[in-house]
C-alpha cells in the first residue's frame, strides 16, 4: 500500500482486530490503499474528535468503523466528519451484536451511519460498500468489483457441484 | 428536476411515500436530481431486476430502498447492481420495523447494503448520505452539506433558548 | 432416485448442507425423488431466477428453500413461481436464526412463503409438509405417513420406557 | 359456495374473524369452496380434535388455522390430520404477535405448520398458498393464479404512476 | 415412591429428563410420591388426551409439564383436565427458550398454565410450587418446606463466608 | 363476601385495578371469598413484608399478585409465604409487559412464582388457577369449574355460529 | 433556582421537554438547583464536548442526560468529565426505547453511565438518584428524602382505600 | 482493607463472585475500603432487609448489587436504604443477562437503581461509578480518577500501536 490511503478503519480496542481485519483484506485485494487505527468514544473522545475532524484534509475518502456493545464511535465519528461513514456493529456482550446493532444504526435524523451485518459479514460487506462508492469514480476499480462478483457466482456453482457429490453419498 | 438523476429511490408501494418522500425533500433541498419509482421485490421480480441491472448505465450513482416486513428489496436490488444500495427499514407490521430491519441489515458477506434506521430518521438519513458520497466528488454539494450540519447545530441552540422559556414557567 | 424429481431443496451455500440435509433425509425415506441446488439470491441472482421461473415446467412440484441471515432466498424464488415455497429459516448469526425467521415469514401479502422452525427440526419438518402436499395425490405417499406417525408415537412410548428405567436409578 | 369445501379456515374466536377473512376473501375470488369454523385448543379440545380427525374423510384437503397469544391451535390441529396445515400467527396481545409466531412456527421435528406472516397480510398468503397447493392438481386454479399475479404487477406500476403524480406535487 | 403418586411429571421426549430431574429431585427430598410420563401434544395426541383425562380420577393432585420449541404439551393437557398444570418451559431451540416461554405462559383467558423459569431452576420451582399447594392440606409437608426454606438461608450464608475467604486472597 | 378470605390480590397501585378486577370477578362468579390490597415492593417494603409473613395465619390460602416493570412484587411476596404466589405481570411501560413478564417469570431456584399471561388474561387465569388449587379439597368448587369450562365450550359454539351468519353476509 | 445549580438536565432536542421535564420537577420540590440544556452529541458535538470539559469546573456535581435512538449523549458527556453521569433512555422510535435502552446500558469498561428506566419513570428516578448522590453529603436532603419516601409510603395506603372503594362495588 | 468500609458489594450468591470481583479488583486499586456481601432477596430477605436498613448507619456510602434472572436484589436493597444503588445485571440464564438488564432498570418512580452493563463490564463500571460518586468529596480521589482515565487513553495508542504491526504483516 504505497499511496495515500483513501479509506480509514476504525475500531475502538485490538481485540476488534480479529473481526475488522475482514475488511483490510478485502481492501488490500482490491489494491485500495487504507489505513487501521485504534481509537475509543469513550476512552480517547479527543483522539476520536481530532482524528474525524482532520481526515477528510487529510484526503481519505471512506471511513469503516467497528465497535461492540453500546457501540458509540460511528455515530461520534460521523458527528465530526463529512465523509461516508461505515458502521460494522461487532459482537462484544451476551446480546450477540443486537446492542451494537441498535446502538449503530438507530441514528436520529442529520447525521447518517450506514450500517453493516454484524460481525465477520459485516466487516466484509463495509470493505466492498467502500469499493462501490470509490468506484464511482474509478473504472478500474469498477471492473475489479466486477471480476469479483463474477467469481463469486462461480464459487455458488462449485459449491453446487459440491453439493452433487455429497447427495450422491447420501 | 430537469437535469439527469443521480440518486434512485425505489420503494415496494406508493403507501411507503409518507416515510421515502423525507429522502426526496432532502435531496430537493440540497437540489440533488432524482427518480422515485414503485417497485416490488416480489410483485415485480422482473421489473425489479430490469431497473436495477440498468440503472448505472442510466447514469445514476446511488440508490435508497424503503422496505418493510421481510424487506427484500435492497437486498434484490444490491445483487444486479454495482451502485451504493442504502436501505431504509420501514415499519409495515406489528412488529414496528424490526423485522425490515434485520431482514436489510443482514446481509451475507458479498452484498452490501447501506442500511440506516427505521422509518422518517432513516429516509432522511438516506438522502444525506447520499449526499455524503456524491460530496466526495462535488465540492459544490460538500459545501452545501457543511451549510445544513451549521444550520442543525443553530436550530440546536434556538431549542435550548425554548427550554430555558418552558423551564422558566416550570 | 432414478425417476423425475418431484421436490427441489434450494439453499444458498453448501454450508447448509449439514442441516438441509435432514430434508433429503425425510424425502429419500419416503421414496420422493428429488434434487438438491445451490443458489443465492445475492451472489447468483440471475441462477436463482433461471431456476424458479423454469422450476414449474421441469416438472418439480414443491420447493424447499434454507436461507440464514437476512434470509432472501424463499421469497425471492416464491416471486418467480407458482409453485408451493417451504422456507426454513437457519441460523447463520449469532442472533441464532431470529433474522431468518423474520425475513422468511413476514413476506406481504400476494407472495406467500410457507415458514419452518429454524434450523434441523424445520428442514425436517419441510420435508413431511412436502410429503403431506404431495400425498393429497398420492395413497401410496399417505399410507407412508400414516406409517411413519405410527412410529413416531411408538418412539415416544419406547421413551416413556426408557424414562421409567431412569426414574428407578434416581 | 354450493360445491363441496376444499379448504377448512380455522379459528379460536369470531374475534378472529377480522383477520381471517382475508383468506376467505381470496378463496371466494379464486372461487374455491371453503368452510369456517370456531374452535379452540384450549376450550373445546375434542371438539377441535373430532374436526382435525375427521376432515380428511370429508374431502378438505387443506387448512387453515388462525390463533393468536399462545398459540397452539395450528399444532394441535396438525398433529391428528395428514392435511397440510397452514398457521397465521394473530396478534392477540401487547407482544404484537410475536407469542403467536414462536408458538406456531417453532414446531419440533415430526409434525409441520407452514406459518404465514403474523396478521392481515398472512390470512391472505396462507389462502393463496392453499391455492399453489389446490393448483398442482388444477390448471384451471394455476391458470387464475396467474392473472392474479399479473394483475399485482399491473397494480405496482399504477401506484407507480400514482407517485409520479405526488412527486411532481413535492 | 411405593404409595400413590400425588404428582405428575410429563415431557415430550426423554431428551428433556436431565432438566426435568430436578423437579424429581425435589419431590423425592420431599417424599412426595410421583409418576413421569414421556407423551408428546403432537407425536403422541390420543395418548396425552387419554392421559390428561384420566389423571384426576386417578388421584393424581399436580401435574408438572416440561417442554421446548413451540412448547404446546402444557396448555394440552390443561385442556383436559381441571387439576391444576405448572409449566416448564425448556431450551431446545437456538432461542434459548424465549419461544417455549412465550408459548406457554401467554395462555389465552379460560385455560390457565402456571408458568416457571425456563430450563433447570423452573424444573426445581415447579416440584417446590406443587409442594406449596400440597401442603395447605398437609401440615407435615409444611413442616419440611420451611425446613427447607431455613436450610436456604442457613446455605447462604455459608456462602457468604466461603466469599470472605475468596476476597481475603484477592 | 362475607366470609374468611381464602385468596389474597395484591398490586402496587390502584392504577393496576382495571386489568387485576379481571381476577376478582372470576372469584366473585365462583363464591371464592377474596381480599384485595395495594401494596408495593419498593415504596412500602415492610407494608408488604408484613402482609406476606402473616397471611398464612389469617388462613389465606392462594395469593395473586399483579405487578408491571421490573415486577418484584410476586418475587419479594413469594419469599416471605409458603402459600402458592401467582404472579400476573402488567404491562405498564413501552416494552409491553415482557418486562415485567422475564421480572416475574424467571425466578431463580428455590422460590417460585406461578406465572401468567401479561394483562387481562393472565388476571383471568390467575383467578381460574387459584380454583383449580382449591378445588383440590373442594368437590363443590370443582363442580363448579366443571360448568365454567362447559359454558366455555357452548359459548365456542354460539361463535361459530355468529361465524357462519357473517361468513354468509361475505 | 437562584442559586448555583448543582445537577445539569441534558438532553438532544427540546422534544425531549415532555419526558425530561419529570427530573425537573423532582429536583424542583427538593429545592437542587439545576440547570437544563439542549445539546445533541450528533448535532453539536463541540458544544458537547465543551460543556461536558468544563461542567465541574462550574460547579455542578451530577449531570443527568436523555437521550432516545441510538442514545449516544450520555455516552459521550461521561467520556469527557469525572461527574457521576445518570442516563435516562427515551423512547423515541418504534423500538420503544429498548434501541435507546441498550445504547445508554451497555456501556463498555472504563466509561460507566448510571442507567434509569425508560421514560418519565427513568426521569424522575434519575433526579431521586442526584438526590440519594448529592444526600451523601446533605442531611438536611437526605432528611427531605425521607420525607420523601414516607409520604410515597402514605400514598399507598391511600390507594389502597381507594381500591376497597371499588372493590365493594364491584 | 484496615478502614471502614464506604462502598458494600451484594450478590445473591458466591458464583456471582467471578463477575462481581470486577468491581472488587477496581475498588482496590483506587484504595477504596469495601465490603463484600452474599445475601438473597428471595432466599434470605430477612437477611438483606437487615443489611439494607442498617447499612447506612454502619457509615457505608454506595451499594453495588449483582443479581441475575428475576433480579430483585438491587430494587429490594433500594427500597430500604437511602444509599445510592448500583445494580450490576448478571447473566444467569439462557437469555443471557436480558431478563436481568430489564428486571433491575425498569424500576417503577420513586425507587431508582443506577443500572450498569450486563456482567463484567457493568460490576468494572459499577465500582468506577461509585468512585465517581465518592469522588465529590474526595480531590485524592478525583485525582486518582484521572490518573486512571490517563492511563485508559496511554493503553488505547498502545493497543494501535499493537495494531500497525498486526497490519503489517496481513
Amino acid at each position: 500500500m504505497g499511496t495515500r490511503p483513501q479509506v480509514g478503519i476504525l475500531m475502538g480496542s485490538d481485540s476488534d482486530w480479529e473481526v475488522m481485519k475482514e475488511a483490510a483484506l478485502v481492501l488490500k485485494e482490491f489494491a485500495v490503499p487504507f489505513e487501521m487505527v485504534v481509537t475509543s468514544a469513550h476512552r480517547t473522545p479527543e483522539r476520536t474528535h481530532a482524528y474525524a475532524t482532520e481526515v477528510e484534509d487529510r484526503g481519505l475518502r471512506v471511513l469503516i468503523v467497528g465497535a461492540g456493545a453500546a457501540a458509540h464511535l460511528a455515530g461520534v465519528v460521523a458527528a465530526s466528519t463529512q465523509l461516508p461513514v461505515i458502521g460494522v456493529p461487532l459482537s462484544a456482550t451476551g446480546l450477540q451484536g443486537l446492542d451494537a446493532l441498535l446502538a449503530t444504526v438507530q441514528m436520529p435524523g442529520g447525521i447518517p451511519v450506514a450500517t453493516m451485518a454484524i460481525g465477520r459479514a459485516g466487516a466484509k460487506n463495509a470493505a466492498l460498500f467502500a469499493i462501490r462508492i470509490l468506484g464511482l469514480g474509478d473504472p478500474e476499480l469498477r471492473k475489479r468489483l466486477a471480476d469479483y462478483r463474477r467469481r463469486m457466482a462461480v464459487e455458488v456453482e462449485a459449491k453446487d457441484a459440491a453439493l452433487q457429490s455429497r447427495l450422491a453419498e447420501l
